[in-house]
Formats: structure tokens, C-alpha cells, sequence
């Protein structure tokens, strides 16, 4: 039997991290084999196009570039990593997925339905069994992200305020659109809370 | 006035760096301001895309994780540098452009219309407004290369011979269906030979 792909999304600061680790945990508990991972990444080839991502030096990267990119890490991290290891029964968690371009690139960047077009090549059409959305505010993921100590914010981390926003509004288009895969948790709440409500999309997911 | 965008292409092997060298002489003894570029690459970005696709340690890498990197680079290339230069009315003369992408990935790893698709989106359509295309048999450009002294055989070029003679194959269909367009040239000629022809389509286009 073919394993669950699980993916979670949410600005930076919604307790993304967090959240993982404690699906992790619950999973194991029920002992499920379940596999973390992360987009852009996953693979060594991934992680190379990540680097190139997150560099603040490439100021200069075009909207188009950087939704390819993104879309090129994805197409090697499915082949690679998550088809082969759904195909063995594992269950892989992905710390982002195809959602994530769709706001970004596609509502943030203003880039429309290309992004999905691209999107759809790249995955060949994979979509998580179920997504769980961290809703936070812009204004409130950047506090928290500049809260943190220590924490070098990337080159999207430091787009505009306005970009944030638009993303925003981008998951929120999506939520309504695949309300079937992805449960919206409002993420201001506390950790336990947060987990409470994924729980209970696990638990249906799993037949727990 | 808009500049021209002139794009040679052919196997490893056929000559392309020195008929643009060629183009090149030709062009400024005309008084045109050319700019030369290739691809991937021309753009510091792209470059870095560059130094990804052809390293020979990337072996795991996904046929469209490779087509996708290609068309990242040539968005970039397209946005940062060859719009902006044609629109100030300088000649643009690319070494590749998407035809290698439809002919190496296209038909060379069988992925089909897919690549078309998504270059049609990197480019925004920007197709060249010649392109001299350097036909020589697979067998006869990769002796070429072998026989160079100290050349380093990069990921592509160390390719099955079976890919190659895909590569020889899309080509010959793009010359069919983009016969306005692209100028094919018999490459096994000498080099002066192979020049005359260009030289006729230079100065078809220029109106010389």
C-alpha cells in the first residue's frame, strides 16, 4: 500500500518547524514509518538550487527565474525522494509543496496560472493526500521571525511588506478552492491548540 | 530601431564557437554592434545555473529537473540581458538558445511538447530572428571533441550515442517545421564554406 504525503504550509514564523515535529512524533507513537523533508530540497541536487534561492546576493533574479527554480528543485525531489518512498508504503511530511509557488510566485509575484501550468510538469501532477495551512498574518510572521536571536532573514524573508500580504491573500484564494485537502488552523493560537486541530485531520487521514 | 537576435546551434563538435567568432568580425566590419552570449549562461544567475547543469557529480539529477534548469537560466538570460540590449537596438548573438532545449531534452530524453510549453513561458515568446544551425553527424562531432587535447567531456557530452542521434534527429524536425527561420548547414564542410552560407543569411537579414 502506497504511504500518506503530507505536506504543511504558512508564511515564515506560523510554527511551521514546530508543528512537523510534533506530526512526526504523533505518527510514530502510532507507529507509522513517516519520512520529514523540505521544499526547496529534499535532495542534494535540491539543495544546490536551494542555495541559489536563498542567496540575498542574487538581487537580481527575475519573478520568472526564481518560480522555475523552484519548480526545478520540486521536479527532482519528487523523482528522487517522494514517489519512490510513497511507492515503498513510507509516509513523507514535506515542510512546503506545490501550494507554496502558487502564493508566492503565482499571487505574490502576480504570475498567475503559469506557475501551475509549470507546476503540474514539474510534479506531474502530485498533490498531497492532505495539507495542513498555519494561518498567520503577515504582520505577525515577521514579528516572530525578527524575534527570533540570531535569525539572518533570506532574500524573501525580506521582500516588502506588500509581497507578504499578496501571499497571504494566495493562501487564502487556495483554501477556498481545495478546502477538500487543506485544513486552515488559525496558527496565532498556542502550539497545543494548533496540534489539537491537526490531529484531528490525522487522525481522519490514518483511520486512527 | 530593435536589434536582431541571431542564435547558432548544433551538436558539440560542429564548429559553432568559431563561426561566431566568424558572425562576430563580419558583423563589426559591417559598423553593427553585436553582442555575444550563450547559453546557459550570459547572466551571472544563469551562469550559476550553468555550473549546476553541467557538473558531472549531479548524475541523480531528473530529465525535467534538467529542463526546467535550462529554462530558468534562459528566463534570466532573456530578462536581465537580451530584451533590454535588442530593445537599445544592439544585435544580440546567442551560442543556443531554446531550440537545443526542444532538441537535447525535447527529443534527446523524449519529454515532447512539455519543453516547448514551458519555454514558451521562460521566453515570453521570444523566438530569434534567424538561427544558423550547424548539422553534423553525432558520430563526426564527438570525434571532433575527443580529438581536441585537454578537453574535458561535460555532462551532456558524455551522453549514450543513442541520445545523440535523438538530439541529430530533433533538430532535422525543427528544420523542417522552422524552415523560415533556421538556416541548416552542412558542417562537415570547411570552415570558410560553412561561413559563405552564414555570410548569405547575414546579409539577407541585414539587408547588406
Amino acid at each position: 500500500m502506497r504511504g500518506f504525503f503530507i505536506s504543511v504550509e504558512g508564511s515564515d514564523g506560523s510554527g511551521k518547524s514546530t508543528q512537523i515535529r510534533k506530526i512526526e512524533e504523533y505518527l510514530k507513537k502510532k507507529k507509522q514509518e513517516v519520512l520529514l523533508t523540505r521544499e526547496p530540497g529534499g535532495t542534494m541536487i535540491s539543495e544546490k538550487i536551494r542555495e541559489l534561492l536563498l542567496d540575498p546576493s542574487n538581487k537580481a533574479m527575475a519573478a520568472k527565474t526564481e518560480m522555475l527554480l523552484y519548480a526545478a528543485a520540486r521536479a527532482q525531489h519528487v523523482e528522487e525522494f517522494v514517489l519512490p518512498n510513497l511507492k515503498q508504503g513510507k509516509h513523507v511530511l514535506t515542510d512546503r509543496f506545490t501550494d507554496s509557488s502558487i502564493a508566492y510566485q503565482g499571487f505574490g509575484r502576480a504570475m498567475g496560472d503559469m506557475v501551475a501550468e509549470v507546476n503540474r510538469i514539474a510534479t506531474g501532477g502530485l498533490s498531497p493526500d492532505i495539507t495542513f495551512y498555519l494561518e498567520l498574518s503577515p504582520e505577525a510572521g515577521i514579528g516572530r521571525k525578527k524575534a527570533e536571536v540570531n535569525h539572518k532573514m533570506d532574500r524573501l524573508e525580506l521582500e516588502k511588506q506588500e509581497f507578504h500580504q499578496k501571499v497571504y491573500m494566495g493562501y487564502k484564494a487556495l483554501c477556498e478552492t481545495q478546502e477538500q485537502r487543506i485544513c486552515k488552523i488559525d496558527a496565532s493560537q498556542d502550539i497545543e491548540t494548533v496540534f489539537v486541530e491537526i490531529q484531528a485531520g490525522l487522525d481522519r487521514l490514518f483511520g486512527f
